[in-house]
């Protein structure tokens, strides 16, 4: 039996949306190993009581059950050191998790400001309640009056993003001539958002979008074909 | 004939608080080189000349003359490729890219909102000019706007640094178990503020300031011991 990945999903089964699957999913596939998603809600707490806990993703390799998006990344990195590295290197596995860490706060917070509406009107009936009630709570206002603004918004979180573009001018991956984990860490960010909204997050002129088009193109289009927006 | 680094300095000769300067300094300590630092202001322009540009930091290492703090870092990591490595492999070095670029965006360009008026009181007579004039056209207003809400500014700086309690939550430098030139490049940053300026930057019960406490203390306390504010 094959690698199995429950992997979030919206009200079509093939709305895969969460940014730390993606990035397992394209760890598995940079590593050249065979996966199957099994489709997941924010409500299906019972698929998943075997791990443990109640977030995806989760993958099983066999007898290992392994959650949490980068402790998958390691457990990939170690079980399968043979294959092409996720980080090339002890350097760059201890500083991957910063790359890691700054795309889960300041750009997932910041792209889930601009279409967290978008992200609610694409979920299943039955996971609605719940995202708008842990998403409030955390917002502290409403999920409208969240995204209220996300014209005047939008700019500053591209000028947050400058960062992206000091390090693509030099070279064209986090990874340096070829993608690398914190590639797909930072891009699973992007693709959350074309998968769940037509708001135009970046502009066509801006590096970022060439470098995010390049790792659209990995894989042979694998995130390029995934049910989303054009954007 | 050791190695030379030009390094930025106030009006006092020990006052020295450039971070592109400090992250040199740290990885020269961490390759285990000796080297004299050269005192060297703003408006010194004729006194680096021979290196083809007007910054610091400028290191001369017999024949080599290497500026941009960036392209030394990875000149030491070759040219020395046999002491303790600053990136600890490709991956690291691709990836320490980016810490270096968000610590100059990010941190630096906040840590100067907050204090850039402090590093104007301790700038020699001679560099006050040129330093109000510059940074004056890249704020768009006066030096004296720029802090006047630091109060209220300090905290979102803070909340910026989250990443970075993130990363240290796991380990307890970015380089791993042991500092590593992502290390430099950031503390660096904090390095400035503490050699410039009494403003409170960090709470010492943020993971931030311990980890930066640990930094001062490396290489026999190099930093600690520099001229500065206990802050």
């Amino acid at each position: 039996m094959g690698l199995q990945l429950y992997d979030l999903t919206g009200a079509e089964p093939e709305r895969r949306f969460s940014p730390y699957c993606w990035r397992i999913k394209l760890a598995l596939m940079h590593k050249g190993l065979k996966f199957d998603t099994i489709p997941w809600r924010f409500t299906d707490k019972d698929a998943i009581a075997f791990s443990g806990q109640g977030r995806v993703p989760v993958l099983v390799d066999g007898d290992h059950v392994v959650f949490d998006s980068w402790t998958i990344a390691t457990y990939l990195e170690d079980a399968y050191a043979d294959r092409p590295s996720l980080f090339r290197g002890e350097g760059g596995r201890a500083v991957t998790r910063f790359v890691n860490a700054w795309a889960d706060g300041i750009l997932v917070g910041g792209i889930l400001r601009l279409i967290v509406t978008d992200i609610f009107a694409h979920l299943d009936t039955k996971d609605r309640a719940y995202f708008r009630e842990t998403r409030e709570k955390r917002f502290g206002v409403k999920l409208e009056t969240v995204t209220a603004d996300r014209e005047t918004n939008v700019l500053a979180f591209r000028k947050a993003l400058e960062p992206i573009r000091i390090i693509l001018a030099a070279q064209p991956y986090f990874g340096g001539e070829a993608p690398a984990y914190a590639d797909y860490a930072v891009f699973s960010c992007f693709q959350l958002a074309r998968c769940m909204s037509s708001f135009p997050l970046l502009l066509e002129d801006d590096p970022v979008w060439a470098w995010r088009d390049r790792l659209l193109s990995t894989f042979d289009g694998f995130a390029r074909n995934a049910l989303g927006y054009q954007v």
